[in-house]
Protein backbone atom coordinates (compact mmCIF):
# COMPACT_ATOMS: atom_id res chain seq x y z
CA UNK A 1 0.00 0.00 0.00
CA UNK A 2 1.03 3.48 -0.57
CA UNK A 3 3.46 5.19 1.63
CA UNK A 4 4.99 1.63 2.91
CA UNK A 5 8.45 1.35 3.21
CA UNK A 6 10.38 -1.76 1.43
CA UNK A 7 14.27 -2.40 2.01
CA UNK A 8 15.45 -5.44 -0.36
CA UNK A 9 18.59 -6.84 0.34
CA UNK A 10 20.13 -8.16 -2.74
CA UNK A 11 23.27 -10.67 -3.32
CA UNK A 12 24.37 -11.65 -6.26
CA UNK A 13 27.17 -10.87 -8.89
CA UNK A 14 25.11 -10.81 -12.17
CA UNK A 15 22.14 -8.62 -12.68
CA UNK A 16 21.02 -11.29 -15.67
CA UNK A 17 20.69 -13.75 -12.95
CA UNK A 18 17.08 -15.30 -12.24
CA UNK A 19 18.59 -13.48 -8.74
CA UNK A 20 18.77 -10.47 -10.60
CA UNK A 21 15.44 -10.64 -12.13
CA UNK A 22 13.30 -11.61 -9.05
CA UNK A 23 15.15 -8.37 -7.27
CA UNK A 24 14.05 -6.36 -10.35
CA UNK A 25 10.52 -7.86 -10.00
CA UNK A 26 9.67 -7.17 -6.42
CA UNK A 27 11.22 -3.40 -6.92
CA UNK A 28 8.93 -3.13 -10.22
CA UNK A 29 5.80 -4.55 -8.45
CA UNK A 30 6.31 -2.79 -4.99
CA UNK A 31 6.72 0.65 -6.80
CA UNK A 32 3.75 -0.05 -8.49
CA UNK A 33 1.67 -0.18 -5.27
CA UNK A 34 3.14 3.15 -4.20
CA UNK A 35 5.39 1.59 -1.41
CA UNK A 36 9.19 2.69 -1.55
CA UNK A 37 11.57 0.60 -2.06
CA UNK A 38 15.47 0.70 -1.31
CA UNK A 39 17.86 -1.86 -2.36
CA UNK A 40 21.02 -3.02 -0.83
CA UNK A 41 23.35 -4.58 -3.83
CA UNK A 42 25.73 -5.75 -1.52
CA UNK A 43 28.09 -6.71 -4.56
CA UNK A 44 27.94 -3.59 -6.56
CA UNK A 45 28.23 -1.88 -3.40
CA UNK A 46 31.43 -4.04 -2.70
CA UNK A 47 30.06 -4.54 0.70
CA UNK A 48 32.47 -5.64 3.78
CA UNK A 49 31.65 -8.71 5.25
CA UNK A 50 34.27 -8.95 7.92
CA UNK A 51 33.81 -7.87 11.20
CA UNK A 52 36.76 -6.01 12.42
CA UNK A 53 37.94 -3.07 14.42
CA UNK A 54 37.37 -0.51 11.26
CA UNK A 55 33.57 -0.88 12.31
CA UNK A 56 34.61 1.57 15.30
CA UNK A 57 35.03 5.04 14.80
CA UNK A 58 38.21 6.47 16.71
CA UNK A 59 38.73 4.98 20.22
CA UNK A 60 37.82 1.63 21.66
CA UNK A 61 36.01 1.48 25.05
CA UNK A 62 38.88 -1.56 25.72
CA UNK A 63 41.90 -1.60 23.16
CA UNK A 64 44.21 -4.27 25.35
CA UNK A 65 41.21 -6.97 24.06
CA UNK A 66 39.44 -6.68 21.59
CA UNK A 67 36.00 -7.76 21.69
CA UNK A 68 33.48 -7.18 18.44
CA UNK A 69 30.30 -7.46 20.36
CA UNK A 70 31.16 -5.22 23.24
CA UNK A 71 32.97 -2.29 20.91
CA UNK A 72 30.40 -1.85 18.49
CA UNK A 73 27.48 -1.76 20.85
CA UNK A 74 29.16 1.11 23.24
CA UNK A 75 30.18 2.63 19.26
CA UNK A 76 26.71 2.53 18.33
CA UNK A 77 25.20 4.54 21.88
CA UNK A 78 28.46 7.61 21.18
CA UNK A 79 27.23 7.39 17.04
CA UNK A 80 30.61 5.58 16.61
CA UNK A 81 30.18 3.12 14.16
CA UNK A 82 31.75 3.32 10.68
CA UNK A 83 29.48 5.36 7.66
CA UNK A 84 28.86 2.47 5.44
CA UNK A 85 26.79 0.89 8.69
CA UNK A 86 24.72 3.56 9.76
CA UNK A 87 23.71 3.88 6.33
CA UNK A 88 22.48 0.24 6.59
CA UNK A 89 21.06 0.55 9.81
CA UNK A 90 19.21 3.59 8.72
CA UNK A 91 17.29 1.86 6.08
CA UNK A 92 16.63 -0.83 8.25
CA UNK A 93 15.32 1.11 10.83
CA UNK A 94 12.61 3.33 8.07
CA UNK A 95 11.51 -0.12 6.85
CA UNK A 96 8.57 -1.90 7.30
CA UNK A 97 9.46 -5.02 5.24
CA UNK A 98 13.17 -6.28 4.61
CA UNK A 99 13.35 -8.35 1.60
CA UNK A 100 16.13 -10.75 1.26
CA UNK A 101 17.31 -11.88 -2.10
CA UNK A 102 20.09 -14.47 -2.63
CA UNK A 103 20.82 -17.88 -4.30
CA UNK A 104 21.77 -20.66 -1.36
CA UNK A 105 25.16 -20.66 -0.47
CA UNK A 106 25.98 -23.93 1.72
CA UNK A 107 22.79 -24.43 3.32
CA UNK A 108 23.16 -20.31 4.19
CA UNK A 109 23.17 -16.92 2.86
CA UNK A 110 26.09 -15.95 0.90
CA UNK A 111 28.98 -14.86 2.96
CA UNK A 112 28.67 -11.13 2.05
CA UNK A 113 25.01 -11.45 3.32
CA UNK A 114 26.14 -12.97 6.21
CA UNK A 115 28.58 -10.10 6.81
CA UNK A 116 25.68 -7.31 6.72
CA UNK A 117 24.04 -9.67 9.16
CA UNK A 118 26.96 -9.46 11.54
CA UNK A 119 27.95 -5.87 11.02
CA UNK A 120 24.68 -4.04 10.90
CA UNK A 121 22.36 -5.88 13.45
CA UNK A 122 24.36 -4.38 16.63
CA UNK A 123 22.99 -4.73 20.26
CA UNK A 124 21.39 -1.56 21.07
CA UNK A 125 20.38 -1.53 17.52
CA UNK A 126 18.21 -4.56 16.45
CA UNK A 127 18.09 -5.93 20.32
CA UNK A 128 19.81 -5.58 23.32
CA UNK A 129 18.86 -8.06 26.67
CA UNK A 130 16.55 -8.17 27.60
CA UNK A 131 14.74 -7.29 24.37
CA UNK A 132 15.65 -10.44 21.92
CA UNK A 133 12.83 -12.61 20.16
CA UNK A 134 9.04 -11.02 20.66
CA UNK A 135 10.51 -7.92 22.31
CA UNK A 136 13.34 -7.62 20.20
CA UNK A 137 14.46 -4.00 18.98
CA UNK A 138 13.11 -4.45 15.47
CA UNK A 139 9.45 -5.67 16.11
CA UNK A 140 6.68 -4.55 13.83
CA UNK A 141 8.90 -4.85 10.99
CA UNK A 142 8.25 -7.92 8.42
CA UNK A 143 11.19 -10.13 7.00
CA UNK A 144 11.18 -12.66 3.71
CA UNK A 145 13.86 -14.84 2.48
CA UNK A 146 13.62 -14.83 -1.38
CA UNK A 147 16.14 -17.65 -2.54
CA UNK A 148 17.36 -19.94 -5.00
CA UNK A 149 18.30 -23.53 -4.98
CA UNK A 150 20.98 -25.30 -6.63
CA UNK A 151 19.06 -28.97 -5.36
CA UNK A 152 15.65 -29.79 -6.10
CA UNK A 153 12.72 -29.82 -4.35
CA UNK A 154 12.92 -33.53 -4.13
CA UNK A 155 16.22 -33.37 -2.43
CA UNK A 156 15.19 -30.75 0.05
CA UNK A 157 11.78 -32.31 0.91
CA UNK A 158 11.26 -34.10 4.61
CA UNK A 159 13.10 -37.65 3.60
CA UNK A 160 15.27 -36.41 0.92
CA UNK A 161 18.97 -36.17 1.23
CA UNK A 162 19.06 -32.67 1.70
CA UNK A 163 16.41 -33.08 4.53
CA UNK A 164 13.37 -30.53 5.08
CA UNK A 165 13.85 -27.32 3.47
CA UNK A 166 12.67 -25.69 6.64
CA UNK A 167 15.63 -27.17 8.89
CA UNK A 168 17.92 -24.83 7.19
CA UNK A 169 15.50 -21.39 7.39
CA UNK A 170 15.69 -22.07 11.71
CA UNK A 171 19.29 -20.02 11.96
CA UNK A 172 18.33 -17.30 9.38
CA UNK A 173 14.60 -16.84 9.88
CA UNK A 174 14.62 -17.87 13.86
CA UNK A 175 18.54 -16.95 14.72
CA UNK A 176 18.16 -13.78 13.27
CA UNK A 177 15.27 -12.27 11.95
CA UNK A 178 12.95 -13.49 15.21
CA UNK A 179 15.92 -12.83 17.58
CA UNK A 180 15.67 -9.09 16.27
CA UNK A 181 12.01 -9.09 16.88
CA UNK A 182 10.89 -8.95 13.04
CA UNK A 183 8.58 -10.94 12.23
CA UNK A 184 9.03 -13.56 9.26
CA UNK A 185 6.87 -13.89 6.37
CA UNK A 186 6.64 -17.53 4.71
CA UNK A 187 9.94 -17.65 2.68
CA UNK A 188 9.84 -17.85 -1.35
CA UNK A 189 11.64 -20.56 -2.76
CA UNK A 190 12.52 -20.84 -6.30
CA UNK A 191 14.47 -24.40 -6.55
CA UNK A 192 16.98 -25.27 -8.96
CA UNK A 193 16.68 -22.63 -11.91
CA UNK A 194 19.50 -23.57 -13.22
CA UNK A 195 18.16 -27.15 -14.35
CA UNK A 196 14.79 -25.98 -15.88
CA UNK A 197 13.54 -24.42 -18.97
CA UNK A 198 13.95 -20.53 -19.59
CA UNK A 199 10.00 -20.72 -19.95
CA UNK A 200 9.72 -22.82 -16.35
CA UNK A 201 12.13 -19.55 -14.83
CA UNK A 202 9.69 -17.07 -16.60
CA UNK A 203 7.01 -18.44 -14.79
CA UNK A 204 9.27 -18.27 -11.51
CA UNK A 205 8.92 -14.58 -11.97
CA UNK A 206 5.41 -14.47 -12.65
CA UNK A 207 4.64 -16.05 -9.62
CA UNK A 208 7.07 -13.91 -7.48
CA UNK A 209 5.12 -10.93 -8.98
CA UNK A 210 1.84 -12.61 -8.39
CA UNK A 211 2.44 -13.13 -4.67
CA UNK A 212 3.38 -9.57 -4.15
CA UNK A 213 0.58 -8.36 -5.46
CA UNK A 214 -1.52 -9.69 -1.91
CA UNK A 215 2.33 -9.83 0.28
CA UNK A 216 1.03 -7.10 2.86
CA UNK A 217 -2.28 -9.07 3.79
CA UNK A 218 -0.11 -11.97 4.49
CA UNK A 219 -0.29 -13.42 8.25
CA UNK A 220 3.80 -14.14 9.23
CA UNK A 221 4.45 -17.68 10.28
CA UNK A 222 4.49 -18.95 13.75
CA UNK A 223 8.45 -18.66 14.13
CA UNK A 224 8.82 -21.68 16.84
CA UNK A 225 10.13 -25.33 16.97
CA UNK A 226 7.20 -26.33 15.35
CA UNK A 227 7.51 -25.05 12.04
CA UNK A 228 10.49 -25.60 11.14
CA UNK A 229 10.72 -29.71 12.42
CA UNK A 230 7.68 -30.94 13.02
CA UNK B 1 49.06 -39.91 16.79
CA UNK B 2 52.63 -39.41 14.52
CA UNK B 3 52.01 -38.05 11.10
CA UNK B 4 48.41 -36.94 10.94
CA UNK B 5 47.58 -33.86 9.45
CA UNK B 6 45.47 -31.27 10.84
CA UNK B 7 43.89 -27.74 9.76
CA UNK B 8 42.74 -25.15 11.96
CA UNK B 9 40.93 -22.98 10.69
CA UNK B 10 40.51 -20.04 13.38
CA UNK B 11 38.38 -16.61 12.96
CA UNK B 12 38.68 -14.50 15.66
CA UNK B 13 40.04 -10.91 15.97
CA UNK B 14 41.70 -11.00 19.13
CA UNK B 15 44.60 -13.47 20.05
CA UNK B 16 43.75 -13.28 23.91
CA UNK B 17 40.42 -14.41 23.33
CA UNK B 18 38.71 -17.79 24.35
CA UNK B 19 39.03 -18.51 21.22
CA UNK B 20 42.19 -17.30 20.42
CA UNK B 21 43.27 -19.63 23.66
CA UNK B 22 41.27 -22.47 22.28
CA UNK B 23 43.10 -22.54 18.84
CA UNK B 24 46.60 -22.60 20.86
CA UNK B 25 45.60 -25.15 23.47
CA UNK B 26 45.01 -27.58 20.52
CA UNK B 27 47.98 -26.74 18.33
CA UNK B 28 50.18 -27.73 21.46
CA UNK B 29 48.45 -30.46 22.21
CA UNK B 30 48.00 -32.11 18.97
CA UNK B 31 51.86 -31.17 18.36
CA UNK B 32 52.70 -32.73 21.63
CA UNK B 33 50.73 -35.77 20.03
CA UNK B 34 53.18 -35.96 16.99
CA UNK B 35 50.70 -34.04 14.29
CA UNK B 36 51.32 -31.97 12.10
CA UNK B 37 49.14 -28.66 12.24
CA UNK B 38 48.42 -26.06 10.20
CA UNK B 39 46.55 -22.76 10.94
CA UNK B 40 44.44 -20.97 8.99
CA UNK B 41 43.81 -17.16 11.14
CA UNK B 42 41.26 -15.60 9.11
CA UNK B 43 41.57 -12.29 9.74
CA UNK B 44 45.35 -12.35 10.70
CA UNK B 45 44.68 -13.54 6.58
CA UNK B 46 42.20 -10.73 5.82
CA UNK B 47 40.83 -13.49 3.94
CA UNK B 48 38.49 -12.62 1.24
CA UNK B 49 34.61 -13.86 2.35
CA UNK B 50 32.86 -12.33 -1.12
CA UNK B 51 32.56 -14.54 -3.93
CA UNK B 52 33.28 -12.59 -6.87
CA UNK B 53 34.99 -12.83 -10.86
CA UNK B 54 38.17 -12.10 -8.90
CA UNK B 55 38.51 -15.89 -7.81
CA UNK B 56 38.74 -16.95 -11.62
CA UNK B 57 42.19 -15.92 -13.38
CA UNK B 58 41.94 -15.38 -16.67
CA UNK B 59 39.11 -15.69 -19.50
CA UNK B 60 35.47 -16.35 -18.40
CA UNK B 61 33.82 -19.66 -19.48
CA UNK B 62 30.55 -17.57 -19.81
CA UNK B 63 31.30 -13.98 -19.71
CA UNK B 64 27.82 -12.48 -21.04
CA UNK B 65 26.43 -14.33 -17.68
CA UNK B 66 28.98 -14.78 -14.52
CA UNK B 67 27.67 -17.63 -12.59
CA UNK B 68 30.10 -18.48 -9.82
CA UNK B 69 29.35 -21.94 -9.44
CA UNK B 70 29.99 -22.88 -12.76
CA UNK B 71 33.19 -20.66 -13.50
CA UNK B 72 34.51 -21.71 -10.30
CA UNK B 73 34.54 -25.39 -11.10
CA UNK B 74 35.48 -24.77 -14.64
CA UNK B 75 38.52 -22.75 -13.13
CA UNK B 76 39.14 -25.57 -10.32
CA UNK B 77 39.74 -27.95 -13.89
CA UNK B 78 42.27 -25.92 -15.83
CA UNK B 79 43.74 -24.62 -12.82
CA UNK B 80 42.75 -20.96 -12.68
CA UNK B 81 41.57 -20.14 -9.35
CA UNK B 82 43.17 -17.52 -7.44
CA UNK B 83 45.82 -18.58 -5.63
CA UNK B 84 44.24 -17.79 -2.04
CA UNK B 85 41.82 -20.36 -3.22
CA UNK B 86 44.56 -22.87 -4.18
CA UNK B 87 46.36 -22.40 -0.84
CA UNK B 88 43.49 -23.00 0.65
CA UNK B 89 42.65 -26.01 -0.84
CA UNK B 90 45.96 -27.78 -0.38
CA UNK B 91 46.02 -27.72 3.22
CA UNK B 92 42.35 -29.45 3.23
CA UNK B 93 43.75 -31.79 0.54
CA UNK B 94 46.55 -32.83 2.89
CA UNK B 95 44.71 -32.89 6.05
CA UNK B 96 43.30 -35.54 7.76
CA UNK B 97 40.99 -33.04 10.53
CA UNK B 98 39.78 -29.74 10.14
CA UNK B 99 38.77 -28.05 12.88
CA UNK B 100 36.59 -25.01 12.81
CA UNK B 101 37.26 -22.62 16.01
CA UNK B 102 35.23 -19.42 15.95
CA UNK B 103 32.53 -17.55 18.06
CA UNK B 104 28.93 -18.49 17.10
CA UNK B 105 27.58 -15.03 15.36
CA UNK B 106 23.49 -15.24 14.29
CA UNK B 107 23.33 -18.86 14.78
CA UNK B 108 26.40 -19.75 12.54
CA UNK B 109 29.56 -18.99 11.75
CA UNK B 110 31.38 -15.31 11.28
CA UNK B 111 30.60 -14.51 7.69
CA UNK B 112 34.58 -14.27 6.92
CA UNK B 113 34.55 -17.76 7.96
CA UNK B 114 30.97 -18.41 5.43
CA UNK B 115 33.62 -16.85 2.97
CA UNK B 116 35.85 -19.51 3.50
CA UNK B 117 33.01 -22.25 2.76
CA UNK B 118 31.69 -20.60 -0.13
CA UNK B 119 35.18 -19.97 -1.71
CA UNK B 120 37.16 -22.81 -1.17
CA UNK B 121 34.63 -26.51 -1.10
CA UNK B 122 34.48 -25.54 -4.48
CA UNK B 123 32.64 -28.07 -7.70
CA UNK B 124 34.95 -30.34 -8.88
CA UNK B 125 37.48 -29.95 -5.54
CA UNK B 126 35.31 -30.61 -2.53
CA UNK B 127 32.08 -32.45 -4.66
CA UNK B 128 30.63 -32.99 -8.01
CA UNK B 129 27.40 -34.85 -8.78
CA UNK B 130 26.60 -37.29 -7.94
CA UNK B 131 29.78 -37.43 -5.72
CA UNK B 132 28.18 -35.76 -2.83
CA UNK B 133 27.46 -36.21 1.07
CA UNK B 134 29.08 -40.05 1.63
CA UNK B 135 30.64 -39.93 -1.27
CA UNK B 136 31.62 -36.40 -1.67
CA UNK B 137 35.11 -35.86 -2.41
CA UNK B 138 36.75 -35.12 0.57
CA UNK B 139 35.99 -38.70 2.29
CA UNK B 140 38.26 -39.95 4.62
CA UNK B 141 38.75 -36.72 6.54
CA UNK B 142 37.12 -35.77 9.92
CA UNK B 143 35.69 -32.35 11.32
CA UNK B 144 35.11 -30.69 13.88
CA UNK B 145 33.30 -27.13 14.80
CA UNK B 146 34.72 -25.81 17.82
CA UNK B 147 32.55 -22.43 19.11
CA UNK B 148 31.63 -20.40 21.93
CA UNK B 149 28.18 -18.84 22.37
CA UNK B 150 27.06 -15.26 23.85
CA UNK B 151 23.78 -17.27 25.18
CA UNK B 152 23.86 -19.81 27.93
CA UNK B 153 23.36 -23.75 27.89
CA UNK B 154 19.56 -23.01 29.06
CA UNK B 155 18.79 -21.07 26.01
CA UNK B 156 19.84 -23.35 23.67
CA UNK B 157 18.42 -26.83 25.66
CA UNK B 158 15.56 -28.30 23.98
CA UNK B 159 12.47 -26.06 24.91
CA UNK B 160 15.09 -22.98 25.74
CA UNK B 161 14.33 -20.10 24.09
CA UNK B 162 16.89 -20.55 21.23
CA UNK B 163 16.10 -24.17 20.70
CA UNK B 164 18.33 -27.30 20.52
CA UNK B 165 21.81 -26.34 19.70
CA UNK B 166 21.53 -28.78 17.58
CA UNK B 167 18.94 -27.60 15.25
CA UNK B 168 21.98 -24.79 14.26
CA UNK B 169 24.51 -27.25 13.48
CA UNK B 170 22.82 -28.75 10.77
CA UNK B 171 23.35 -26.25 7.91
CA UNK B 172 27.27 -26.28 9.15
CA UNK B 173 27.69 -29.97 9.81
CA UNK B 174 25.39 -32.06 7.09
CA UNK B 175 24.68 -29.20 4.85
CA UNK B 176 28.57 -28.55 4.62
CA UNK B 177 30.89 -30.85 5.40
CA UNK B 178 28.94 -33.92 5.50
CA UNK B 179 27.69 -32.80 1.72
CA UNK B 180 31.58 -32.98 0.83
CA UNK B 181 32.02 -36.47 2.50
CA UNK B 182 33.54 -35.40 5.76
CA UNK B 183 32.79 -37.28 8.45
CA UNK B 184 32.08 -34.93 12.01
CA UNK B 185 32.69 -35.66 15.00
CA UNK B 186 30.44 -34.32 17.82
CA UNK B 187 30.80 -30.40 18.00
CA UNK B 188 32.71 -28.59 21.23
CA UNK B 189 30.69 -25.88 22.76
CA UNK B 190 32.03 -23.40 25.46
CA UNK B 191 28.57 -22.03 26.65
CA UNK B 192 28.51 -17.96 27.45
CA UNK B 193 32.67 -17.44 28.25
CA UNK B 194 32.05 -14.05 28.82
CA UNK B 195 29.38 -14.54 31.69
CA UNK B 196 31.61 -17.18 33.19
CA UNK B 197 34.49 -16.42 35.95
CA UNK B 198 37.95 -16.50 35.10
CA UNK B 199 38.27 -19.86 36.45
CA UNK B 200 35.62 -21.11 34.72
CA UNK B 201 37.30 -20.48 31.42
CA UNK B 202 40.79 -21.75 32.66
CA UNK B 203 38.55 -25.34 32.76
CA UNK B 204 37.23 -24.39 29.48
CA UNK B 205 40.31 -24.43 27.74
CA UNK B 206 41.48 -27.69 29.82
CA UNK B 207 38.79 -29.35 29.25
CA UNK B 208 39.28 -29.05 25.45
CA UNK B 209 42.69 -30.10 26.00
CA UNK B 210 41.60 -33.21 27.39
CA UNK B 211 39.04 -34.43 24.91
CA UNK B 212 42.05 -33.58 22.13
CA UNK B 213 44.03 -36.37 23.74
CA UNK B 214 41.85 -39.24 22.91
CA UNK B 215 40.66 -37.10 20.02
CA UNK B 216 41.82 -39.65 17.28
CA UNK B 217 39.68 -42.54 18.91
CA UNK B 218 36.27 -40.55 19.10
CA UNK B 219 33.73 -42.18 16.46
CA UNK B 220 32.33 -40.19 14.11
CA UNK B 221 28.51 -38.39 14.73
CA UNK B 222 25.51 -40.30 13.09
CA UNK B 223 24.88 -37.16 10.77
CA UNK B 224 21.08 -37.75 9.85
CA UNK B 225 18.15 -35.68 10.65
CA UNK B 226 17.76 -37.95 13.85
CA UNK B 227 20.78 -36.82 15.52
CA UNK B 228 19.47 -33.05 15.07
CA UNK B 229 16.02 -32.92 15.21
CA UNK B 230 15.39 -35.68 17.90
Amino acid sequence: PPGRKVLIVYAHQEPKSLNGSLKSVAVEELSKQGCSVTVSDLYAMQFEPRATRNDIVGCLHNSEEFNYGVETWEAYKRGGLSNDLIEEQKKVQEADLLIFQFPLYWFSMPAIMKGWMDRVLVQGFAHEFPNCYDSGLLKNKLALFSFTTGGSEEMYAKGGISGDIRYLLWPMQHGIMHFCGVKVLAPHICFAPEYVSEEKRKEMLIAWAQRLKTLWKEEPINCSPEWYFE
